[in-house]
């Protein structure tokens, strides 16, 4: 469970021997998850992206936030357009991209080339939030639904673009996004592009299969030679995959006295640690279990 | 240069296509260094980790800021101690971790298995102050001599555990690091182990020779199968190797309106693109030339 491995990883960095701490029985603490509090995503929130060797990249979208582009998205991945694409930029503590590198390839129907931005969100509501704010937002925090949310604290709210969150790329123009190239932050968090780029959902699983693939020296980090490219097998929403194939994942709700508990522990970490009183909203491990097999 | 790659990366996430910006001449404007700006870090302060297929990892020491452990790793270095040790644990979005993964190999004359803890710097006295605080420091900034430093505004000050920073291993005892084992972040900076561990340098090359390993399943990222550890072919300190094999570096110092002008642009980027007014410590790129021919 991450939040247990998370705990683990606070008196980590550790020596090799370190045995990681048992699992917990559920509820067993303040701040530990009960059954109820998962909550199954949906299949048609579920985007699959298969890369070449059978690597899985799983991202959970955000149609709530940037309902524009994730149809765009829906009506990409339905008409099969990113098979055969590829993750064709990896730059070093910056981000990794994929889509179609060739920039040639015509978009299916009802996809536009632009559509206009969703750099921000209607109301900032977080069920929880942060004890502080931090250099890119005056206040932050988590909603119920287990998305990091960000606010200037003068009507202007958005999801930051913490590692793992997923931005749509574009040129100079802020408009000319479409949804057909995707960026993930593979370092530290990318939050100078708040409110610059639309972020459309998260990774879920699956997130190692991008942020440890080789680096580009080329600038930019964009593969200079087309076989360093990772080929994108391909991409399909969860809901148009056979049902035995299709991942199951839940998600950890924050509309909850757990998850709250479970934030102030990590602001307050317990003796011997030295805390801050408060972490950066993109610091805070929001769960997700597979409720599939696999 | 690293700052022009991350004014480029303002613009970016970008379609592939997008050209790079040309780089620019010397001083072209206030925020960019002069030669005078760009100081060589001595051989001494260099610690070259070979990796097995000639990958190389440089990481500048940070003496003043943990002297008890930086002389504990001149000391394992110039004994050749982690000649044929391993990095044996990455951990996604947390750390990649080397040295004895054995735990067995005894330590050489004069390096005892535990020393006083420096988690804290004696004096916060940064060339530049960032705009604002963050959730872990009351205020932070860069160093003259192009360290990040962070304070908790009431007499505690540290080096903040940024990606790339290297840190001091330890077991559950907060005197149990003796800098044989070292760590680095490798996602989202870790800076709830800020005053928690001792951090006694930065990766200042090859950092992708890290980064990009692939990420262990195993509890807290250690490899459970040994074939997985990247060996480590040798570490010498840059002063011992031959003169034809050293490596050199200059970094770009921050006690000098050039550099202060950057981080106020980093903070307050020019249109369209729309800023916060401040970053994270972590974000302010400080930039390392080679100086050799490699």
């Amino acid at each position: 469970m991450m939040l247990l491995l998370a705990l683990a990883a606070i008196a980590a960095p550790v020596r090799g021997s370190a045995a990681p701490a048992p699992p917990p029985s559920p509820a067993a603490t303040a701040y530990e998850a009960v059954t109820g509090d998962w909550r199954p995503i949906p299949d048609d929130e579920l985007l699959v992206m298969r890369l070449a060797g059978g690597r899985t990249v799983t991202i959970r979208l955000a149609a709530w936030a940037a309902p524009l582009h994730v149809a765009q998205i829906r009506r990409l991945a339905a008409a099969h357009w990113w098979d055969a694409a590829s993750v064709y930029r990896v730059q070093e503590n910056w981000v990794a991209q994929w889509g179609d590198a060739s920039e040639e390839k015509p978009l299916p129907a009802g996809v536009t080339p632009q559509v206009d931005p969703e750099f921000e969100i209607t109301r900032f509501a977080p069920a929880v939030l942060m004890a502080r704010g931090d250099p890119h937002a005056r206040a932050s925090g988590i909603t119920a639904d287990a998305w990091p949310v960000a606010s200037d604290g003068a009507g202007h709210a958005w999801l930051p673009h913490c590692y793992a969150m997923v931005g749509v790329a574009r040129d100079a123009d802020p408009r000319s996004g479409s949804g057909a190239e995707l960026f993930t932050p593979i370092g530290q968090s990318a939050r100078r592009l708040d409110r610059n780029y639309t972020v459309v959902g998260r990774i879920i699983d699956g997130m190692a299969n991008l942020s440890a693939l080789a680096r580009s020296d080329a600038p930019m980090g964009v593969y200079a030679d087309p076989a360093q490219r990772t080929p994108i097998e391909w991409v399909r929403l969860a809901s148009e995959l056979p049902a035995a194939e299709r991942p199951r994942f839940a998600y950890r709700a924050a509309d909850n006295p757990r998850f709250a508990a479970a934030v102030r522990r990590r602001e307050n970490p317990p003796p011997p640690t030295i805390g801050s009183g408060a972490i950066d909203v993109c610091e805070m491990p929001l769960e997700i279990r597979r409720l599939d097999a696999r």
